[in-house]
């Protein structure tokens, strides 16, 4: 499978990365992935849809959150954290406490 | 005019807030209530139509962004910055800080 198309760091946008994490689905995924490091395309426990898995990671990697790679037949998923990081200082942490807050309390 | 519905700092969800932060209209607002404090429903220089603004206005106000008051025939919005930094620390400083980095380079 070819490598998905990603944006640059230098052409992140800052509307459309809180776009892309201004859902809750997005959010839980985005916690896994600081949580848990590369996961699958179809990380266990989300109840979604397959396809609308799909489209909340595309819309995750199309604004630079996320980078997909392929293992053989497996797509991997990771966080593009360091980007992010220095791209947007303090945006992921300040969202990532609350995320974990509100895990701790469910 | 009655005062317009907004929620506790207690009920305040972060993705409700990202999704309301998460488009460039919306940030151009919040960016200049940051800087200009209380203003109009219809800020100088903001072009959109009048019932677009007004959709804008109340994302931000249902999703606890900014509270909105009335003076005679006149609404004024205000940002509800302490409230939303005392629950999301370092959010609207991280989002404000790459905001007004565009803006100077704009």
């Amino acid at each position: 499978m070819p490598a998905l198309p990603q944006p640059q760091p230098q052409d992140f946008d800052i509307a459309t990365v809180l776009h892309a994490l201004g859902d809750p689905v997005r959010l839980d995924l985005l916690r896994r992935l600081a949580v848990d490091g590369e996961c699958t395309c179809s990380p266990e426990g989300v109840t979604v849809a397959r396809s609308t898995l799909s489209n909340h990671w595309r819309i995750l990697r199309e604004a630079g959150v996320i980078s997909v790679r392929t293992s053989g037949k497996t797509r991997l998923v990771t966080l593009r954290r360091q980007e992010l990081d220095a791209r947007f200082p303090r945006l992921l942490d300040a969202v990532l406490d609350e995320v974990d807050r509100h895990a701790d309390i469910a």
